[in-house]
């Protein structure tokens, strides 16, 4: 168990890619890491694009980043919700300036630019928005996973395998 | 009827917001104007977000922009399928340079930042993708329409009545 | 704007045709009109035929017609519950006794029907329920808009542009 | 087997009640009747309202009613549909001229109404459209189920058991 | 009516296969029995597989089976959430301990098999569930209907007819 | 990559429990194993119990279980439908007697019993089918994972993790 002991944080609202936000949920806790699902209330039934359900564990409203070693945020339409909360482009913020590993799939990345994060990184997303990325002053790569130093883009779900890899080993640094 | 003789391209694809298609193709009839429905086929069923269908009378795939005097793209989810199409982007870049007149609400702003024409431009749309739109160059204004030359923004349904009036005015210039 | 300071009511419930709602609502606003959505309950939403909501301002169970300048009521199956109300067939009547437009498209003849206002009358409707409105008194004609008096009939949405010119001339009368 | 060596046909289309199609048909097949169903088209999948499915034996464009001892039509919003064709129309007349018993239920009276059939006629149906009934000539009771000669009729599904107790009776008359 | 006073219990959960269900309440009914739905909560409404609903008379979890006559279980997925509750497998126990007749149609047969009632009993169900049936002890025979003793199964909703003929058929004995 | 160069096959159908299969496929592919989805139709799209999709890679009527060292059964209504295909049942049986890896979990348990291979196994189920488990000769287990010999069992989607901990740790014995 590669990540014992540590706390991840992954942010959600409706309409979340439900394999994007799943399969790194599940990955990273069969190596022993604490994930927290937070949404935008606690204890809230949020529903993923196709229809998986996921439970909220906290509020982003009212949590200390300080708390997790690493965020995820999730593709879907719902970075189109995440994006506008002061409180979650915070969060993102202060895990970028204390260079916790954040990781980013798919339409994610529009949480990111919102977060004024993405100045000559290297990531990827889903083509759809890399005009967007580059326009925020990102490089923009079309690979499955792409690392720039803490940050871990990837592009769908088929890239989850790469994303993971890619992620687990940021998280080890 | 002030647009008696106007044709106006309406491109659509699945997932478009259900009103901020059907309010102004309605409307634009009501003056008078002929409103062709563009999707990614001819002849075929296309969904909005809620529900409400519509039926393409052509592809934007092979069709001749020049033959419209104005153009229309959707918000919804529609838009991040759009601006993937280079044919779309040809059509916006045209009626662009053309100075016809643009109209565009909710996330459609995401076809005019693909097909970079927003340079300087003071727009508006869904608060949700204003940091896109600033990172693309335009001036981004919180009002329910805004016009600057032949471009013509807004931001939401309730929007839609300001909207039209002001695409009306810019249409008969 | 033609319509500046005069008060609509559009009555709904659910199941509602959607273009056939919202349309009128925009439209009229646009002509700036204010036009209350009144549902069975005050501050609900309401869900179209298709999906596209619309949240009532007031309850048709306690308003006071006299503060309307114009009614409109909805096709769609709503107006088969709509037709069971007393209060909504009372609204129906008093508008109709003060000679103040009543604009009915689709199904929503239904609730004319049962509040017995349409001996003699000439209208239009969906073709479905001619046989009723005939059996109700009514002069039935298969026109995209049929203005009798103070009564403005529609048959079906692609119909709503001619609708919206008629309803407003009467409204301006 | 009260019915053994009847045929009965039931006309349906999208939108029926789903109980008042299947319980009729379970039934009526449970004193040994032959119940056909007749779409539009033969062979194809209809859904009720909820969502249960029938399949169509054959068409109701190209059917002998004379091969029919007995006709059903159901409720739900498949008889705004049903009212429109010529074809189902005429099935109601031959079979109203001939004397053979009709069932119709809730909103089916729609199609008794527009095969001009119900003038003097005592009858039931959703109370939704006791107005239609009435101003087609029909005397309208409040009761699960009204037999008057050949026609049988009733509110909704919770009369189903006593529709069916009467639509037997008549049946073996 | 040959059931005039019996009182039968149709035990459900979200999930039911919807005419399983209430075919055999509406018939019984015609019979003149009283029947009552006994849900997880009492007055609460639960939704077939397809969609149809039915309102909970009682819950399951507080009810006596003596008060009643004959107990039903339905098919569809409900029997895999209903065989989890030992309110219910008692309730199946204690009517199969005094001989009370037992219907059990499609995938109910979960409920006895949780019961461990079947141990030689002859039964059918879904062929889906053949192989548990006869691990459970069971004789499973391929027809509509199978009676043995106080026991009647089914298979499938087009078996519903031969269903309720064999179970009112052992009510009366 | 722990797998790399091995070939696993996935027998799905519609209402697969969503993340009971796509979390073992892209975990195992994370290992660099090849994973084939094989429906009852190749080159179908499949839908999750919840709606997220997945693309048949081949049929399971016409493969080669030789050309496979492991196999995935999954949870949901899936199983329902696939214990019913002989083929299933042939190719579970022939991984079964050549000792290769067979994973299943929730309600997959019901094909091992239709191939009837569970005589003395310790397994695990979703609770809800332990009795048919139990019925068939399995030993149940009330555990997250339970390995026994070459078959790996689990209960539900949130045992997922330690399932694939120990399924990759069976598949390179």
């Amino acid at each position: 168990m590669k990540l014992k002991g540590k706390k991840v944080l992954y942010i959600v609202h409706d309409d979340f890619e439900d394999l994007e936000v799943w399969y790194p949920v599940l990955r990273l806790r069969e190596e022993g890491a604490i994930v927290d699902i937070a949404g935008e209330e606690a204890n809230k039934k949020y529903i993923g694009k196709y229809g998986v359900p996921i439970h909220s564990d906290c509020s982003f409203l009212d949590l200390k980043p300080e708390n997790y070693d690493a965020l995820l945020v999730p593709g879907g339409w719902a970075p189109d919700k995440l994006r506008r909360f002061k409180e979650v482009l915070d969060i993102v913020k202060y895990m970028d300036e204390n260079k916790k590993p954040i990781g980013q799939i798919c339409h994610a990345g529009w949480i990111l630019i919102s977060a004024n994060i993405l100045k000559g990184k290297k990531v990827t997303s889903t083509p759809g928005i890399k005009d967007d990325m580059v326009n925020a002053g990102a490089v923009w790569l079309d690979e499955p996973s792409v690392v720039d130093g803490h940050i871990v883009s990837s592009r769908r779900p088929p890239d989850l395998p790469q994303y993971m890899i890619d992620f687990i080993d940021v998280m080890q640094r």
